[in-house]
């Protein structure tokens, strides 16, 4: 497999409106995306804020789980946290990659609005297990991902459906289930691509 | 589909030690479970406590998101969190479905932790496509439900397992994940019973 990253995304994402704005980092969202990530065998989570004034609390959070008796006590929390870094911007998070990696990464992107050009969770899921290039997968918080980010992706997964019509996941239940129809089965072994 | 319901525990659930305790109550698993459960077209989704004296917080968080203006703000909130109910103990839970379903539902229980007679999710969801009685699922707190619960079920779900051999997701994450892999895809036609 590929080495693949994700990123939670609190600007530009969208409000009920459609309209472009900033979210605030929450704690939870950190831990839980960090624990799915972690069990998918994700190399990198990102936490995308422009609020520079909130980068050092998700430092602590992260310092005081990763280090000292936080780690000791709850040494699972700290393997899942390790992989957690925090950028300025979705750029910020490519380039970072990039450095590592030696190539930009593949962007695909999330969305709960259904469109045009959706790809679908096997097709990806095919790619992912053969193509050699980076992926990142960006998840958004808000209403969801910002048309611009929308625009800029490599690809634009299906949105998650249940059998109703309601579509108000969590973006921490979203992003579990996206990496587990994503990583969480045995790709099929004639899939297409 | 049958009736079902899920139901979050917090009583009796185990510490890393294995020991039977009480968690306490928060806040997110309320509403992302609820979201979830909404999503996959459950009846019912219940929060099992002993602990009486946080069942009113619970209920004001309903009250808030149900009533008011919560519900004139946020109406998507209020569908999901419509289906919430507040036990304080399985049995409750149990009594309660009975009583508006008209017989006992069956016991699906899930757990980190691998072991004898697991049961697959293609297998259990082609049972619940199938079979008419109604299903109560749980989902443990702490480190999961105790023995006593798992000894009791009629079904008992395999672990969630990704690629690595990390299995610490949040129950938020694990409950997601649960009813994606019941309720989320066509049931293959010939599926297993």
């Amino acid at each position: 497999m590929a080495s693949v990253y994700c990123a939670l995304v609190h600007h530009p994402v969208v409000d009920r409106a459609g309209e472009d704005i900033t979210t605030s980092i929450t704690n939870l969202d950190v831990h839980d995306i960090a624990r799915s990530a972690r069990t998918y065998g994700l190399r990198g989570y990102f936490i995308v804020s422009p609020i520079e004034a909130q980068h050092p609390v998700v430092q602590r959070i992260l310092d005081h789980w990763c280090e000292g008796s936080g780690r000791k006590r709850f040494p699972e929390r700290a393997e899942a946290l390790s992989i957690v870094e925090i950028s300025l911007s979705v750029e910020d998070a490519i380039a970072r990659i990039e450095a590592r990696e030696g190539r930009s990464p593949r962007l695909v992107v999330t969305s709960a609005r259904s469109g045009l050009d959706r790809t679908s969770y096997e097709a990806e899921a095919a790619r992912l297990a053969q193509d050699p290039r980076p992926t990142l997968l960006l998840f958004g918080t808000g209403h969801g991902l910002s048309d611009r980010l929308l625009r800029r992706a490599d690809a634009l997964l299906e949105p998650i459906q249940g059998p109703t019509d309601y579509n108000h996941l969590s973006v921490r239940a979203a992003a579990a289930i996206t990496l587990d129809r994503l990583f969480g089965r045995e790709p099929a072994p004639n899939g297409p691509i």
